[in-house]
């Protein structure tokens, strides 16, 4: 193959989640722009990788490409290989010959995922991506290919994430409350969370300094302030929660 | 492609480690066999896939074919696709072109890996395998490919499990004493673990019966054994440990 030709075979998709200080959200592109092919059809962004590329390289490239997003950790979820992954459902099909050289050719693809702070990015589509932009996680329940059970599992890739290492850095703002951390922690496990022993136990990890501020211009009682040691923060992201603390 | 034609483009590779209640083991083959190909070759066992089969079945009968073993739960690790992760070394390349048909082709594998009781699992070389064997971890230095890079990456996993999930179920006999769950923790973390504070953590997690019956035989004083509250053993593997406790 040539330098910049596409590899037919195998492609990235991004799981980019967001969070809004209320909700989880996640990135999603309607494909369905295609001549002859008019329906909206969500996705999440992703294409085929070009021959001479890696595979972390191809993500970042396809993601900027199709939202204008870039400069994100894109970390992997994994490989996803069903031999029909791609040509189960008619609307697919039918898009893969719109857009594809070799539309019946069995792609495996590399999902990767991100979780950022949402004002921070805003998508702005382009490439083959009619649209772009940001939906709750809880209203997604359908996308195109394999794309619903990639979001699941990139899903669970953050549950798992978040018993090992801190969470939070860069999705809040410089100077937080407890409440706006406790609401993370709910978001990614997707159920409320005892907010006493959420306190005890963040505080014990000793990964935040109390301000001595409070929140101004707040229509309740204005919260205490932290902000993450950013010391502190990156030696527990590296080296992990243990829970036998060996 | 044919029903049962070779993906040219798609491998799977297998990262299985042994224990043997001493030591942490990986599964090798050599596979320095072919024609005109005479040197030791040593990787992980690894072929490419069929282009109607999903990974993880691919994954089990590739393992299944070179080393003879079966049955045995494997998960993914993830992609790995450097373009030239296979064309690096020249003896890469020669075995390459003495064994596949389309030698030149850039290829994405996709990598798993197990843990399982050494005295088990015997494997026999078959297919391209010259040898399968046992080799212990520490003493792996280089192997075929990016195999030394898929298997430190097996060997992270692995950390990263242990810290949200129990381990030992059918890695242990079934009586076991705490030396030797101890031992097993020290060699997937690769580092001492202090003995007593092991002790307190793991009799902690509920997960352990006292079986009021000491070791016979052995040249030392006997220890008490242990056997594993299967329920409560798989509750906590569901679950995860939590460092919050949420």
């Amino acid at each position: 193959m040539n330098k910049k030709e596409l590899n037919p075979y195998v492609s990235v998709d991004c799981v980019i989640f967001g969070f809004d200080l209320e909700q989880l959200y996640v990135l999603l592109i309607d494909s369905g722009s295609m001549e002859g092919y008019k329906q909206s059809r969500m996705a999440v962004p992703g294409d085929l990788i070009y021959d001479t590329e890696n595979l972390d390289t191809a993500a970042r490239r396809v993601l900027k490409e199709l939202t204008g997003i870039e400069n994100i950790y894109l970390e992997q979820i994994g490989a996803f290989g069903d031999p029909d992954r791609i040509g189960k459902k008619a609307s697919d099909r039918k898009w893969l010959e719109s857009i594809r050289a070799m539309p019946e050719a069995r792609v495996i693809t590399v999902a990767y995922y991100s979780l950022v702070r949402m004002p921070n990015f805003n998508p702005k589509a382009s490439s083959f991506a009619k649209s772009a932009g940001w939906a709750p996680v809880s209203e997604v329940h359908d996308l195109a290919f394999d794309h619903y059970e990639i979001l699941q599992s990139g899903l669970e890739q953050l549950k798992r994430k978040i018993k090992i290492q801190p969470i939070g850095f860069n999705l809040l703002p410089e100077k937080f409350t407890l409440s706006q951390l406790h609401k993370l922690y709910e978001c990614i496990y997707d159920k409320a969370l005892d907010k006493r022993n959420f306190r005890r136990k963040i505080l014990n990890l000793n990964i935040l300094t109390n301000l001595d501020e409070k929140q101004i211009g707040v229509p309740h009682k204005p919260s205490q302030l932290f902000k993450f040691n950013e010391e502190n923060y990156k030696k527990l992201s590296e080296e992990g929660f243990d829970n036998f603390g060996f």
